[in-house]
């Protein structure tokens, strides 16, 4: 039995809110549960240094907590002077699935930042950002196209992701903070709407875990990554 | 003529919503209008090193701006690895203004962290900061006498805050930022609910004010503040 | 009573020393009774990147205390790595405060820098900083005159700054530390030579203030400034 | 064809000498083909401060590479005054990695910290330095069985990796530097000596990655890990 | 000929003020021509952790410029957030010269700061900061006396400074900043007043230097010691 | 009676490995009996921003330790933010020292930069650093000439450096850890093979030094560097 009453393949409540701030080119709060995550799309006319003058874009992604986003009050990183480990690994993890969904020869010479910004979290931040930030990616896209900077969108497919474990011997998709605290095995997948794996990340907490439990996860992750791509899909206005 | 058609002393829209995460002993979403500030209390069983063994308790705050809260997106501070000159100076604002509220022989030694973080702005982030802080600095006084940790709470009396210029020659009450952008002098006030001046910080732009303008400003704020002071004390119940 | 024995209206000795140092464009010694600070101007031909190729020129201000400028050391920011938030504070204000005494437009693509280092402390550092940086920056303007990079003095007026407070009741101008530390309200006020008001930055210590006292403070200030641009001018030769 | 001629199932040639340096408590330089890292383990008898008291020891890793262990020189971390993303990632996986091999309960209070200093690189560095350090490790706990400040080492089992890829289309094990930067799948797989996961990481570069896909690199990876554990074995004296 | 008329073995005009601030135990505002430091020795009843429970005390520097003390406007390093090279390793220079002068046993575990600020350079900075420096740790060391914290001063001997170099060929004393920029060899000498060396660094800037000029450079410094030794001596009344 | 058995003018056992790693345009590992330290030469095509356009080449060197190549493991500097004082003040060195055998004219517009890492440590290093990095830059200039970027090799004259001291009263060269830790005084002595000084500095630790123990150290500081001149001779091929 999981904390929260769920069936082992039932992920949380999951909600994507367009437009929920107005500067961004795009901004989606996302809800899985009672993770919430703000996730704005900010295009510029520019590509970092290493990309000048190749006639490519680039999709980068940052990433942060608010304080108090959690059970106890973290150090604010901008006070401490720099982001943790944690922030790195999920930051360069949601910028490289979300480079995947877009052709970035045909996106030209724009950089797009997704920030992810997490005001309460109850695990599956970064599954949540991802899922969420693509939808803010393709909101900013489309507003280039609408500028006419772009002919078309270079999106060539959705990105989603969600996070699947083994909680007290079961494998259970979209672990909320009570069972990732205590879950043998966390694992998050990223997929295309394609059927494609854009990222693997499983990581034994305990005890390591063996084939038939990797292959018990990764069917319940393309299940609820299914469920995602319809979610987007409503979302953007089917 | 104001740029959103307000009268020079109409205030904006101005909304408090308490419980707006649920981790934090406070946590208000603060709106004038388009900006909209998350505010959150966080309490914490000690003080500060310069406090210790003292008896009393500490109020402080943290302000932050989301990267795209603002038309152009900002550099995130944790990813530059400084707050900037405006944050520090802002935040030390909020803290200095809201200990006025409590009295701090009486909150024993507790640490009441506010964290500001603004998710979309448009003008006057710190005083709406201020307002919603002190309703989430409220609930968590609450907190502490509903757990029993204090006898009564250390509330000493409100604090508010709002903007007043000179806009085009005329003071007006409660800046957007066409307006702020635009104004000849921009002043914060910060007062109590007993009609006292917490903090009075006004800047002239460009041309310097005189004493009229500056009594026109002082006129217009105490009529905003009393305002805000009924909307604090809806959003409390009563 | 006050602790030196100065009645409520009167200044400490206040002396100003230019040519203090011989490399900068303008170096100014200036003490408020035993604060003692020097304030330097150093030219650049250049634009900070925000304003670059729009023909006006920037005037901005550093601040900081040597180590044993008070009573028990601090540390040094330099080896601490980071100006503290009092600091940013104040070198924020000194130079808004300067850039009111300059056609920045006349002034063309230059930079004038102004440093102001507290060498003794003993209250009222951020007003004298601003009463002798004034006096640096007209030197440091002359010298772009005499050197022919400029037709005539951009100076638009003089700016100089005092603090007043509430001490046990009473309103006084230009309080040094023993006053400092126990007043009840601290406010600095800054004015132009013309009568016009810069900056008014009011802190309740700790009981509020109220309309009678702001106007009693507002008073002192504008005689003491008075004073003040007296001691300027005699010390421009003028 | 793969660039060094090797087939795909073939890992490079893997040496590890122990007590390469002659400070630490374990000193392995760890050689996959031309990668090679020097992997020290060091132990203290103290603990960080969230496991202050708590009886349980702790494992942690720093991954670092000299400036010239690339084909241009990248710049020194030290010198930069920040640790990249990408060291941070990668040393926060070999930490992880190496938590698993032991008991951290009969470790008792101490700390054991690897550092792992690439001073060659051709591909694999993270996965060489899992493997190596896994044997200083050892090496740091029969050091505490040798002084008796433990009775028995409190090693669980042998941990090692390898990377896996899909180059030009064929999964291929133990990639280099040439078939790394052309690889459209890159997965790093670590194991226990007992054959369950520890940690799987897959990346597809350009190409979402498919089951089958996923599989074959599987396959490789655990023949690619035996041999690692045989050599690892070998090293330690059988 | 000197650029400043001066024979080869004529310092500048030197001159050692004390007390010239009124809250450090010592503060010494020393020049060495046009070049001027203030040294502020300050006392603290603790020593850094590595000494701590051993009974010893200790001796330690920092040295920093004012941005304008040069001919160009250096950047502020508290501002850039780090001390540079250069201000690092005078720093060490100065406390291990200091600290040659005290007996620490006998300092007991009290720790003395001297700050070294230069508000004008013009060549010897540092020499001027040991020279001076040690005359404000003698005022520290008899203000422990006079307070009753230690019985006797702990002062072993005095230490005193000079610049010597090679000149167009020819061996000079207490270079000026014309001929620093120019001289072939500069040197740094620290004696005691009993005739013994306690650092001696040569550099050759351009040609290398020979044992002869050794000898020649290390003669002047002996004679311009002495005279030193008999500055600080009238300085301390002696 | 030298702890390690060695006579006071005897060196420990030195050798010089080039193309020690393969990526560096010249690589040495240089061992000083147990000191072990890894110099690497990188070549760039540009020069730092003080030196552009001005037709002229550039040395620079970079110095850190392997966290564990000590007796007791060193935090990393990378981890920590930034480098030490020691360390600043040894790379400031190497570079000065290695400067001095290149003519920059000759140079061109490159910049070459000398990495130190030392993997193993037993007193020495900054001496081992300067001999085994000439040896590195060595081959890096004689790339240039090979590559067609330069005609002839701006090699000036080959520089070396050594340690002595007095230990116990003698006068030692070639100083060890245990004899370091333990030396009156302790003198590193950097010169060219033409017989010229290139930089002396020598510390009394305890004692102050006389002019006779100067002189002995200098004679012993000779003898030793001819040996290593005709080491790096030997291993650059006669």
């Amino acid at each position: 039995m999981r904390p929260s009453g769920r069936k082992p393949d039932q992920p949380r409540n999951i909600t994507l809110t367009r437009n929920f701030t107005r500067h961004a080119e795009g901004s989606v709060l996302v809800e899985f549960g009672d993770t919430r995550v703000i996730c704005t799309a900010s295009v510029e006319n520019r590509v970092p240094p290493f990309l000048r003058g190749e006639g490519r874009g680039w999709i980068t992604a940052e990433y942060g907590m608010l304080p108090r986003s959690t059970g106890s009050r973290m150090g604010r990183e901008a006070a401490r002077g720099k982001q943790g480990g944690r922030t790195v690994e999920i930051q360069r993890l949601i910028g490289r699935s979300l480079r995947a969904a877009v052709d970035l020869e045909a996106l030209g010479e724009h950089t797009i930042t997704i920030d992810c910004d997490v005001i309460q979290a109850d695990g599956g931040t970064r599954t949540a950002a991802i899922t969420g930030g693509c939808v803010a990616l393709v909101d900013a896209l489309n507003f280039l196209v609408k500028e006419g900077r772009l002919k078309t969108s270079p999106l060539k497919q959705m990105v989603a992701a969600v996070s699947v474990g083994i909680y007290r011997g079961t494998p259970v998709v979209d672990l909320d903070y009570p069972e990732d605290s205590e879950a043998e095995t966390d694992m998050n997948v990223i997929m295309t709407d394609q059927g494609g794996f854009i990222e693997i990340q499983g990581t034994a907490e305990g005890v390591p875990f063996v084939q038939d439990e990797l292959d018990g996860m990764l069917t319940l992750a393309k299940q609820g990554i299914d469920r995602l791509f319809a979610i987007q899909k409503d979302a953007l206005g089917g």
